[in-house]
């Protein structure tokens, strides 16, 4: 049961002007279920990418990463499956990667360099090429109307809900639309289920200032998410620009730009989000601040050790304000000279620790009355600095051994 | 369920000359369950010991390393509670683990420093002292021939079974014992029950000696097993010898040092395998053996992103062949400069995957076969360099939710 989250409204998910998308039922690994996405990109779109740091990464994250090279971001299609990772699968599945970008340049006329292939799904499996290339073919072939919701929805796999977000926003006059679909639970701490997330604009930006743009935002969303600590294979957003709405922005400091960057930011937020809404198993959505840390990477190495604690979570799933499991998570978050008599620890407006210790207000009642609810902010003062960071998770439930124990099944 | 785990016989565990044992029912949290041990040590008796690395390390851990510094190991008694941690609780968790010190140095006639408290349980609560010292009270009264299963089933809290272990040996043609008991489930990495270990021969050891084979034993033992990645506030691993055998150790080229370490590592290493055998909802047993390292430290990355990995262990629970999991793992263990396609990996003796892909010869069957084991090695051939480690550890069951949902009910 996703946390909060419903699948959007057909109508909801704008068309992205040049963008076409196209998807199948390829059988990849079970039957009647979208399992392939292709997405084409009109000619002088722009694309960059930010990928796993996995260093098992996957076949075609290797692909993704050469292509992109190779075409400085000239790229006119992306090919997706589910079903299979095509990760741990050697000079067999590097092949099979390429194979696929053949077809689609074949189909569409384009360079197999100009096409981004990913994959998710089971590890240590080769991809079925016999299933996957007629579905490419399909998929081709049904290229039309910009229908995210489908697109959305061939992505997915342990998602319980198809992801995706749109804005439209008015540039010097002009319409600027941005849709996103993401589908996973996680991006540098995902689940294997693997992190896919793709926005797209049909303002025209330079490669680079995409590539700089698709760092940044990832840093704002999806790299604040996490379900379980595990990085996946194959996890992937990329940032794509049609340039079909005719509006150009060269640069930050161009009108519009502004505007765009923070609609691309707010619809990453929104899937990223929406990831840990729909984790695995998740029953509660955990927001956890953190302040006043020496660095961000203090921050974060505090807010990690809280969201990963499987103590932690699972106290969130039973609704037990067993808040010394936050502490306790706090001190082995790898500061060496934390002062523990300095922390202070809130839950929602509940102010549980002070200076390290039992707030002498705190009561059991008080704790259980948020610990109930279906959205909890955890936020710990560490006194040392002015740094701050904000990572979203959810709690670790029955559901989640279920799903993950049964995963291949 | 522990996996392959009996509780030992009570004349199995073998009295040590010279300490002697005494439990009690206090009622810390819950009714009719032994919840105090007091452990009495001769004069002249020697203790060492090891304490997590927690920042938000409980009240009597930092009492504990006062007393071992002011008395420079000379310590007469040991009192350990269960039901409460004393972790999270300020100045006043200070004087409540000082106070119970305070109580056995007067029941025993000796000084306060020559105490060393222990507490296990929740945390952010406080010590029910007008409980706690009646029960040290019953527990000094009861002091007696060293029965060291009571001692054993007194340190649990969601243990399900008691651990001990014992040795005796000839030394120069007289005899030496070394018994130990254990509760809890990790130590560097444990589980929020908190892992407590005590050792004690009749040998006599210089503080030094024994301070040095403090560190050397838990290195090779309770610091190798992990059972969910979190760390407690409370671990504490103590090695004493009471000096009651006449048996002398100066150093270790004396004659009987090499066995005697060697007993009280295989003892340390049995209890640390005893606790992941009972880890919370364990339903395997998994050793994790990484090869070919670079260095230790890099070894050991590699075994704990293994062990630590919920797809991991919930794999393994499934008894699920998903072994891309470990693959993935093995990817985010933070190892830069990993090259990949090195790796080897091995399922007992099935060789799963080479230089980073599915082995040609590998077939889900065989995979499938030592899965349905309750006893699984995993072994990783990095082939980077000449450094092995081993770590042991348990799959993730409903089970493991359950437990850790409930702890407080």
């Amino acid at each position: 049961m996703p946390v909060n989250l419903e699948a959007p409204a057909r109508d909801a998910l704008l068309p992205v002007a040049g963008v076409a998308i196209g998807t199948a039922q390829a059988g990849i690994r079970k039957a009647n279920r979208r399992d392939v996405l292709v997405l084409r990109l009109p000619e002088g779109a722009a694309a960059a990418g930010v990928f796993t740091t996995n260093r098992f990464c996957a076949a075609p994250v290797r692909v993704c990463r050469e292509h992109l090279a190779a075409g400085a971001g000239s790229v006119r299609a992306l090919v997706v499956n589910t079903g299979c990772a095509n990760a741990g699968t050697g000079t067999q599945g590097i092949a099979n990667a390429r194979r696929s970008c053949e077809e689609v340049a074949r189909l569409l006329g384009c360079t197999p360099e100009q096409v981004l292939p990913f994959s998710t799904g089971v590890i240590l499996e080769h991809l079925p090429m016999e299933r996957l290339l007629p579905g490419i073919g399909a998929a081709v072939d049904g290229l039309g109307a910009s229908d995210w919701l489908d697109a959305a929805e061939a992505i997915m796999t342990t998602d319980t809900l198809p992801k995706g977000a749109s804005r439209a926003l008015d540039v010097g006059g002009r319409r600027v639309v941005v849709t996103g679909i993401a589908k996973g639970s996680g991006m540098i701490r995902p689940n294997m289920a693997t992190m896919l997330g793709y926005i797209a604009t049909d303002a025209a930006l330079p490669q680079a200032l995409l590539a700089r743009w698709v760092r940044e935002v990832a840093d704002l969303s999806f790299n604040r998410v996490t379900v379980d600590g595990d990085t996946s294979t194959n996890d992937s957003f990329v940032l794509l620009a049609s340039g079909a709405s005719g509006v150009a922005i060269a640069d930050d400091a161009a009108p519009g730009a502004a505007p765009l960057k923070a609609a691309i930011v707010a619809i990453a937020q929104q899937l990223a989000q929406a990831l840990a809404r729909d984790g695995e198993g998740a029953t509660k959505f955990i927001t956890i601040e953190v302040e006043r840390a020496a660095s961000g990477a203090e921050a974060a190495a505090v807010a990690y050790a809280i969201a990963h604690s499987p103590l932690v979570k699972t106290a969130f799933f039973a609704s037990d304000p067993n808040l010394g499991r936050i502490l306790a998570a706090i001190g082995y978050a790898g500061i060496a000279d934390l002062d523990v008599d300095r922390i202070d620890l809130y839950l929602d407006d509940v102010h549980v620790a002070t200076r390290g210790g039992r707030h002498p207000d705190y009561r059991e009642e008080d704790g259980q009355r948020v610990m109930k609810q279906s959205e909890i902010r955890i936020r710990v003062v560490l006194d040392r600095g002015a740094a701050t960071t904000t990572v979203w998770t959810c709690d670790l439930s029955h559901d989640y051994v279920s799903i993950n124990a049964d995963y291949r099944s």
